[in-house]
Order: C-alpha cells, then sequence, then structure tokens
C-alpha cells in the first residue's frame, strides 16, 4: 500500500456539509488502497475572524509604547485554532463513515518549525509518529499552517502556509503524491474569469508551476511548489467539488499534475499566460550616473523589507545622469517612495514618480528554453493591439513585461491567442 | 511576592473590548504586587458553536453502525480550541498594556488529566513550567477546561471545567488565593432575580458552598468547590464588570471569600437558600417487598449512568407490596422510566408514574451541626404557605425538599425569610 497526502482548503472545510463532502473524497482514496494522511485548511472566513480579533487586541496602549512586545508567538496561538477545528471535524467525520481516524497537531506529529512567528519555515520534520499511525490503518488528520518551536511553542507558516504543510507531510511521510483539493478543477493556460476559452493542462512541470504561482496565479502558494520541486514531489490540483455518492468515480477527477519536465511528454513551448495587478512602477529621474547609487537605492529597499522585481536603468544623452526604474508590489509603493525621498539628497536624484495603474503579463513555458521566436511572437501580439510595453524581464522559461494596466484582459487574451493554448487539449 | 491565581467567564472574555478589561484588572493585581497566573474561558458562545459543530460531524453514517467508533477524543480536539484564542488574546493584550505576558496551553504546563475525554479529571499537575514562568515575572495565560494525556492528546475537563481547572492551577502554583472573576458580585443568600432581598455573602465555607453549587446555585461547579476544598484553597468569587480605569480601586471588589469554616467569625444557622427546576420524580407502584429489588432498580440506573437523588420507599399496609419513590436530573427522566418499564416483569411492580413537575428547595448552613429546630422552622414556613412537601432529604448541614414546581418562588421567598437572610449585613 502506498502513503498518499491530501490536503482540503478553507472553501473545501467551510460547513459541516463540506467536510463530509471531504471525508468521502479521502474514503474513496482509502477504499482505492491508499494509506492516507490529510491536511485541512480553517473554515473559509475564520482565519480572517481570528486575524482580526489578534489586530484588535495587538493596539499597544498605556505603558506598551514604552515596552513594545511584540506579539507574533501570541498571534500563532490564537489563529492556529481555526485548523484545529477542522482537524477534529474532519476526524470525527470519518469515523463516523466507519472509517479509523485521529487529528494530529503540529505539536503532536512534531512539526518542528524555525522560531519566525506568523511565518515560520518548516526546520524539521520528525515523522515516525505520523507513518507509524497511518501504517497502523489509521487517517491522520494535521491541521495545516502550523508546527512547533523546540521550545514547544506554538507556531504559523504564514498566509497560505496549509499548502506547504501539506507537501511537507507529503515528503515526510514518503507518499507518492500530495493531492491538493481546492476550488478550482486544475491549472489553466490561464484565469478562466479572462479568457473563457482557457484549458486545463494535464501536467505542468515544478518550474512552470513556480513561475506562474510567482507571477500571480493564485492556485497555488509559492513556497508549496518550491518544497515540491525541491524533493521532486509530484503535486495535483483537483477540485474538491465533485459530486459524491455511491458511484463517486475518483478517477475522472483528474486535475492537474505538477511533476518532473521529463513526465511530461507532449511539452509546450508556453504553457500558461499569468497577470499580476499588484504591481506599482516607481521610477527616479535625474540620478547621478556614479557606482554606488544603484546599491543605495536598493539596499534602502531591502533594509525596509520591501521586494523590488524589475528594474529598468535609462541614461539620459549626457551620459552624466540616468532614470532609474523599478517595480514593487502595489502595496508597498507609497512605503517605497517615502523611503527614497527621505534620502533624495543623499542618493541625489531630481524627482520620483509613482504608477500604481501598471499591470504584469507573464507567458511561461519550458519549451522556451529550445525554441527561437517566443519573445517576438509576444511582442507582436501585443504591439497588434496597440500594448505598449514598458518594462521587459526574461528567464530561462519565462518572460514578462509591464503594461498598461488598463489592457490587462486584452493582454492575456491576445497572448492566449498568439501560442494557440485555446487549442491544447484537455 | 505572592502568587495570585485570576479566573475570567466565558462572558468576561466576549469580545475584546471585555478582555481588554480582564487585562486591566489582572494588571491592577501585578501593580498591587501580585505574580498572577490567569485561567480564561472560550468567548460567550464559543463553546456551544463548538460543540453544535461536533454534534454534526459526530452523526454516524453508513459503516459506521458497524465500526461504532468514538470520537470523544476529536471532540475535544475542535472543543478546547475556543479558550486557546482567548488565551492567546489576553496574553497580547496584557503585553499592548506593558505588562510580559504569555499563553501556556495545557498541554504545555502540562495539566495532565486522565483518559476520559470531554469529563477528563486532573490527574497530575507538574508546575514548575508555571511556577518558573510567573516567578520570571511573567503573566501566565491558562486556557481552562482542557489538559492533555499522558500520550500528549489533547482532553477537555467538561464543561464549567474553567473553574476546575483555575483552582487546579491555584493549588499547583501555591497561589494565595484563586479569584474568580464572573457576571455576578458574589454568592448570594439565594437567586437575586427569585428574591431581590437576597444578600451578598461575605464569607462562606467550602462545605456550604459545596451544598450550594450541588443544590443548583450556578455560581460555582460543584467540581471546583470538592477541589478547593480538599486542598483548603480560598476562592473569591466577584464581578469583572466594575469599571476599571485609572483609578480602578480593586479593594471595593470584595466579592464573596469561600474559605475554612474557622476563618468565619459570624457564623449564620443558614447562609442560603438554593433550588433546582432539574428534578424529576419516579415512582414505582406495587413493588414487592423483597430483598434485592432496591439493588435491581438503582443497579440498572447505575449502570446507565443516571445519577439518583432522593430515595423513598413507603409500604402499602399489607406490607407485601412497597411503592418505592426516588429523583433523577430532568433530563434522564425518560431514558430512566424505559430502563424501569424493560425491567418491569423482573422487577415485578405494577406501575410506573413519572413526575417532572417537581422542584427541590435546600436550606444550607453550618449553624444546623449546632442549633436545633432549623427543620422545623423550614416545614413551617412552608406549611403556612400552603406549600406540600413530597420528599425530604437532610445531610449534617442542608435540608432539601421536594415540592411542586410551581411553587418554587413562593418557597425560596418564605424560607428567605423565616431564616431572616435579608437581614445578613452584607
Amino acid at each position: 500500500m502506498t502513503r498518499l497526502v491530501m490536503k482540503f482548503g478553507g472553501t473545501s472545510m467551510a460547513d459541516l456539509e463540506r467536510i463530509r463532502r471531504a471525508a468521502r473524497l479521502v474514503a474513496a482514496e482509502v477504499d482505492a488502497g491508499h494509506k492516507v494522511a490529510v491536511v485541512v485548511s480553517a473554515m473559509a472566513g475564520k482565519t480572517n475572524e481570528l486575524v482580526a480579533w489578534t489586530d484588535g487586541a495587538g493596539q499597544p496602549t498605556g505603558k506598551a509604547a514604552e515596552v513594545h512586545a511584540s506579539s507574533d508567538d501570541e498571534y500563532d496561538v490564537v489563529v492556529a485554532s481555526g485548523e484545529q477545528v477542522t482537524a477534529g471535524l474532519l476526524a470525527m467525520t470519518l469515523r463516523n463513515l466507519g472509517y479509523p481516524a485521529r487529528s494530529m497537531m503540529g505539536w503532536q506529529v512534531p512539526i518542528k518549525t524555525s522560531m519566525l512567528h506568523a511565518k515560520a519555515r518548516i526546520a524539521d520534520f520528525d515523522a515516525d509518529n505520523l507513518i507509524n499511525a497511518m501504517d497502523s490503518g489509521q487517517i491522520v488528520v494535521v491541521p495545516g499552517f502550523q508546527g512547533v518551536t523546540d521550545d514547544g511553542r506554538i507556531t504559523t507558516l504564514g498566509r497560505g502556509g496549509s499548502d506547504t504543510s501539506a507537501v511537507a507531510v507529503a515528503i515526510a511521510a514518503k507518499a507518492i503524491r500530495c493531492d491538493i483539493y481546492t476550488d478550482v478543477d486544475g491549472v489553466y493556460t490561464t484565469d478562466p474569469r479572462i479568457e473563457n476559452k482557457a484549458k486545463r493542462l494535464d501536467k505542468i512541470s515544478f518550474e512552470e508551476m513556480l513561475e506562474m504561482a510567482s507571477l500571480g496565479a493564485k492556485v497555488l502558494q509559492t513556497r508549496s511548489v518550491e518544497l515540491a520541486m525541491a524533493y521532486r514531489m509530484p503535486v495535483r490540483v483537483l477540485s474538491s467539488f465533485v459530486e459524491p455518492g455511491e458511484n463517486l468515480d475518483v478517477s475522472s477527477n483528474v486535475g492537474t499534475l505538477v511533476c518532473d519536465e521529463e513526465e511530461i511528454v507532449e511539452k509546450h513551448i508556453v504553457s500558461g499566460v499569468a497577470y499580476s495587478r499588484d504591481e506599482a512602477k516607481i521610477t527616479l529621474l535625474g540620478l547621478p550616473n556614479r557606482i554606488g547609487v544603484s546599491a543605495a537605492v536598493f539596499g534602502r529597499l531591502a533594509a525596509a523589507n520591501i521586494n523590488v522585481d524589475m528594474i529598468v536603468q535609462s541614461e539620459k544623452r549626457s551620459g552624466d545622469y540616468a532614470n532609474q526604474l523599478f517595480t514593487v508590489g502595489r502595496r508597498d509603493a507609497q512605503r517605497a517612495a517615502e523611503i527614497m525621498n527621505e534620502a533624495k539628497a543623499e542618493i541625489g536624484f531630481d524627482d520620483l514618480k509613482v504608477d500604481e495603474g501598471v499591470s504584469k503579463i507573464s507567458i511561461v513555458g519550458v519549451g522556451m528554453r529550445s525554441h527561437t521566436g517566443v519573445a517576438e511572437t509576444m511582442f507582436r501580439a501585443l504591439s497588434e493591439k496597440g500594448i505598449n510595453i514598458q518594462v521587459i524581464s526574461t528567464s530561462e522559461i519565462k518572460i514578462s513585461v509591464l503594461i498598461d494596466e488598463a489592457y490587462t484582459e486584452l493582454a492575456v487574451r491576445a497572448l492566449h491567442a498568439a501560442y494557440g493554448l485555446d487549442k491544447i487539449g484537455a
């Protein structure tokens, strides 16, 4: 018997009826001969409620201005309770379907994490308890998103950390695969809400999925894909909204398999079009063209924990002054501008512009490595629709362009057609 | 510096504003020189929500009819999450008032309990972690109502178990006192909703409080009083609804101290009148008057985990047959009747009557030990109001009578006046 890890997100755990549906999906895999561990998120909306309470409790008053105590560890205590509830409920539901099951909290497994509360990373994972329970015939239900420090304090893995938990559990349990059940039935060539001709991919490589997740596709959390890729753990994304019943045919709910490139027979040059509106463009005008200026700019942003994505430097004709253009996440834009303005004299630029009306469109595909003309097709397709490209950045398997946000949907559809993605057969 | 344990119930933790008020009360005790551990309940209503979910998840279907797996351990996992939330939130709030604080879950302390899930008993309590944290200047916030088994599974102590947790923590921490903050400002001579002349008692003995709690006074959980009495841990019941602020005078919120009888200078003959409507009377008519019949009746009820309270056997004139009358909790009445009827032939009674329209009125006071005529006063007072006594039961410090439920309030008021309780000076 092989071990399998299944993960259900918040919408799949939203109420008792959904939990029963998830339990039937788990039961079907047990009936199919798997030893199963299940990783669950909190009920949809519950984590937001808990976070709001910690926000309310976290407003310093009175003496706290002097003491300034960080409460990240207590944040974790509060927020981790959401998954504890769904883990217990799913275990109860499985038992009541007649399947042996038990919950196992992060501290019971134990899933050791670093001390970085609220965004802890999985440091160590002693899977003996987990594997023993699975091998003794128990379905083990693990609350996603949480762990424990060496000195026994509860940690959480950051929002969306349940995907990462699931992949970590799969690796530790030496599972054949990690099945992520979600509210979509797989990974699509692009967002179906924008392009209704978007097609579900049967398979996608780890590298492509990582780019897609990083570039704005929300189907899987970036860190979970990184972890899966590092350990070559196959991950399947599939729908938890199939209608189970006596005749549930699990095999028809195939989803998308995220796997090694070698396992993908029919490779596409481009597998998907991703977009992100979470972008802002900052331009520093009249920057002195001397060594150390870029370090001064980006060092300050890094110190403030602001991620910079695209960077372009354009020299002025004279050669003494340049304009520096870079993009940051939109929520960081105003803070980045303030930090630059505070150092305006020191860095020595003339003026600063913030443009929050931009979006980033990306094409992703391992086929780019071996095919030429991929970029040309992209630029031509955008040009034909009158879309101006403001910045370009590339990696081995992706090309991203920054454009006026108003053209986002048009650009996605144009690129989807240009690479024939509507003709991919899934 | 002395150690003090403070406990806040669900209404005192109901929202962030109430949690802030509780935090200010804790801060005042720290300022007054105490090392404080706090035990908290879940937000009011939250435990009911969690229990309802487990009820929903706990409905056996399909294969479960064969397997019939108990889910008490998973019930505990789900329900214990409520106190985890409030413990974290109170610790955060204390820090933000400038006071060092941390939460410590039942499994972190650890509060070892027996394996009887959902009504676990506190078996063992290694208080080193707790005392070390308190002595290092931390306010330790412990979620009430929960513990951990030897093999690391979460347990809960049964509804209302937070009072018991608080007393256990106080004993383990060698505290000078356990202060139970609640929505009333102390223990009253009777329920003020029935008798508006009811007076708050400054002090009440453990023994009296235990009887009051057992007899229906809801201010403290019976088991918490048993535990406090066994270890002679003083417990103070007081209001969490005082208005705190810059000039909060904690000393004016004195509540009622539950303590050793010896510490009570001004002893009352009767300290309180309790009542309970959770009563049902079952009468077995025409029972053969032979050895072993009572054992057959009460053995069956005990096997079904039904508590029997009052028992009266009345012989018929012939001497061969008797009527057996007993009381059980009202929610057990129908089940008790079914159990009796199933064994009707075997036990050999003619008929069975269930009367759910009864209530139990009790007077409690250590003064009964040394004073005569206490019972006579009770019976006369009830008789003067035309109230018929159906059953009487007594202990060293209490007298209980079963009466027609319709007379409950009248009886309480008559007895309150008969013993001069409206003149007790608090």
